[in-house]
């Protein structure tokens, strides 16, 4: 069976449905993958993954290396064992927090957490100062060790006001990595092939390039020659620039292979997002806002509910609204809670409010995500786009 | 139908297991109550609640009235409908809590945030520094529109150390205000008595007196003989010092009707503390301690698993531990998780941590009840007591 399968292809775009095989269970694509960075979606138990129908969460090699450590986890037998999660799990490589941490200056590293230098990145950690170092191969090593469904490349994240040097210096960069990446990845996979209870881990390589065409092109192609099984667009932009995204879509999408998943990291900030990136056949996508806007009070809805596509949930005129927060939802929190009530905990500042908000934005998500996929299923996609958007 | 029923009395102490009928469904007694202070026992779900087989909650009338107010709680049709709880609640009357948010200067105030008379109480809010008054009457006036199934009179909590001379006076005002509370109370339900929506409240004297014997059996006398439909005994030590608490008891049960619940306000701080009131005939406690502790990492266990019934889960020693909290325990936290992963949650300071702790606490509270409820009908309860104590 492979890896990847498209199912459907929609006629007026690129969108596709499609399934990820892994050893825990099927992927419906395209899929959003809710952010359990410190082995916990925020406020979430694993039962209500379940009912909101998450069917692959992704957490932080970053945050997990620090915290409780790989090799902890790799005495459990790895993440889905030590957080109980039986359904698939994406780990990113690091590169994106060890580079968000400090100023980006290259083996000078006065005033920054963080130095770069061909080899590898060396930073500080957020929680105590201590001094770590990343470098491909131990990024693949600790993912080995985490044991996630899919795993990605170490690569250097580029910001979005990279020159064209540093940026062509920061990719020539990223795609030595990559290789590296693969290296260490069949080295490992090699070391133990006759482990049965270890889990099949799927290598995704990064695309940057930052915003010059010629380089993300450049890129794109690096990336796709090379033995992944999937293919992700990185960057700074990427899903907090949803123009700048698209544009960048455009200009890789014909030369990334069709037969591979293809997947925007950071995309998912509102909800109406999610058809941008589907429109130009992304498959994967994962953002923190959903969860963290839940916990600050702001509330997806439907259309009809608040032109806005959210409301926030703390606004006076919500303190006596006797509705669920939006009510053609069906997740636990509008089922059975009232906007007062939900009102009334984040005033008090009670855990369960944002755990219920929680519960609500990515019940809400999820749910546009399968709609999406129905619609794309029946070839009525950009019908369904419009609807939302218009 | 008798709103109490007393099913059976254990032969070698004053323990006993009964039934309290309420609108809202039955409440086998004895009965630990878990503390909803704002409408929501913190962390937790009704989901949650149910699952742990909490039969009644209680919630507490001088935060509800200072957030989100008992106007609006009325608005939705009372506290069930409000946070969505079908089963039994019971507030206090606020009187605890009034009191303990300032000194008891006695109509002087200087440097107080409360002032006492006889009428009343006038105190600042917590939140806003607002001023509020309580007034038997409105103490009342305000469960009435929480709604709780189980109300309380409004009394005045005498400190521990008081002398005799103002343990008296203020006891005599507690037991004015305990009359006032019954007329108003009735007033109330002739005022509403055809209203079938309405849940019919239930309403319990509160005993006084200090640490002095005769103002504790004069109060037992005098509440005793108000038509309440249950007695509580309130003050500064019930609960947290169960060496006064018992002593208490000993003093007053001779007096409390047998046929109404007795009821020990605070009890419950540590598993065994269970056993010293049961003993003592009392069918109904509630106390914190359980859901703040569990907040903090202190997670009770069997004896067998520690000999002080409790785990610290911060401690290094679970870092790496694979064991459930307790392995006799079937709650949802100790069937699906670790310590490890709990110890790493508290250690990373994630929400699912604090909720998980909860459960487990809780759990461990009602299911220890239903042991002891059982070891009643069956004429084992001091073996019972035995076991956990000795």
């Amino acid at each position: 069976m492979n890896f990847f399968e498209i199912i459907h292809k929609d006629k007026k775009t690129q969108a596709r449905t499609g399934v990820i095989h892994t050893d825990h269970g099927d992927i419906e694509t395209p899929v959003f993958m809710p952010v359990g960075t410190q082995a916990t979606v925020k406020t979430l138990d694993k039962q209500d993954l379940e009912n909101i129908d998450a069917s692959i969460i992704l957490a932080n090699t970053y945050h997990l290396h620090l915290r409780p450590g790989e090799d902890l986890i790799d005495k459990f037998g790895g993440l889905h064992k030590f957080m109980n999660w039986d359904r698939p799990i994406l780990t990113d490589s690091g590169g994106f927090q060890v580079f968000s941490l400090g100023l980006q200056k290259e083996e000078k590293g006065q005033g920054s957490l963080t130095k770069i230098d061909d080899d590898g990145v060396t930073f500080k950690s957020h929680l105590d100062g201590s001094t770590h170092r990343f470098t491909p191969e131990s990024a693949i090593q600790i993912q080995h060790k985490i044991g996630a469904d899919i795993i990605m490349a170490f690569d250097e994240c580029t910001p979005d006001d990279a020159d064209e040097k540093y940026t062509k210096k920061a990719m020539a960069r990223t795609h030595n990595w990559a290789q590296r990446c693969i290296t260490e990845h069949k080295r490992l996979n090699k070391e133990t092939k006759n482990s049965e209870l270890r889990t099949k881990n799927y290598l995704f390589g990064i695309i940057q390039g930052a915003g010059h065409k010629e380089l993300r092109q450049e890129s794109a192609k690096a990336i796709s020659d090379m033995d992944f099984d999937g293919i992700a667009i990185g960057g700074e932009s990427i899903g907090y620039n949803m123009k700048a995204t698209k544009k960048i879509l455009d200009w890789v999408n014909p030369i990334i292979p069709e037969n591979k998943p293809h997947y925007t990291m950071g995309v998912g900030f509102s909800p109406t997002d999610l058809f941008d990136v589907v429109e130009c056949g992304v498959d994967m996508f994962d953002c923190v806002a959903p969860t963290r806007v839940a916990r600050n009070g702001r509330l997806f809805v439907h259309k009809k509910v608040n032109k806005k596509l959210y409301i926030n949930i703390l606004n006076a005129e919500n303190r006596e609204n006797k509705n669920p927060i939006d009510p053609k939802c069906t997740c636990f929190t509008c089922q059975n809670h009232s906007r007062a009530y939900i009102h009334h905990l984040f005033k008090a500042q009670e855990m369960l409010g944002y755990r219920l908000a929680t519960i609500h934005n990515l019940h809400f998500m999820l749910n546009l995500m399968k709609e999406i996929r129905e619609s794309i299923k029946e070839d009525r996609f950009i019908e369904l786009k419009k609807e939302w958007t218009k």
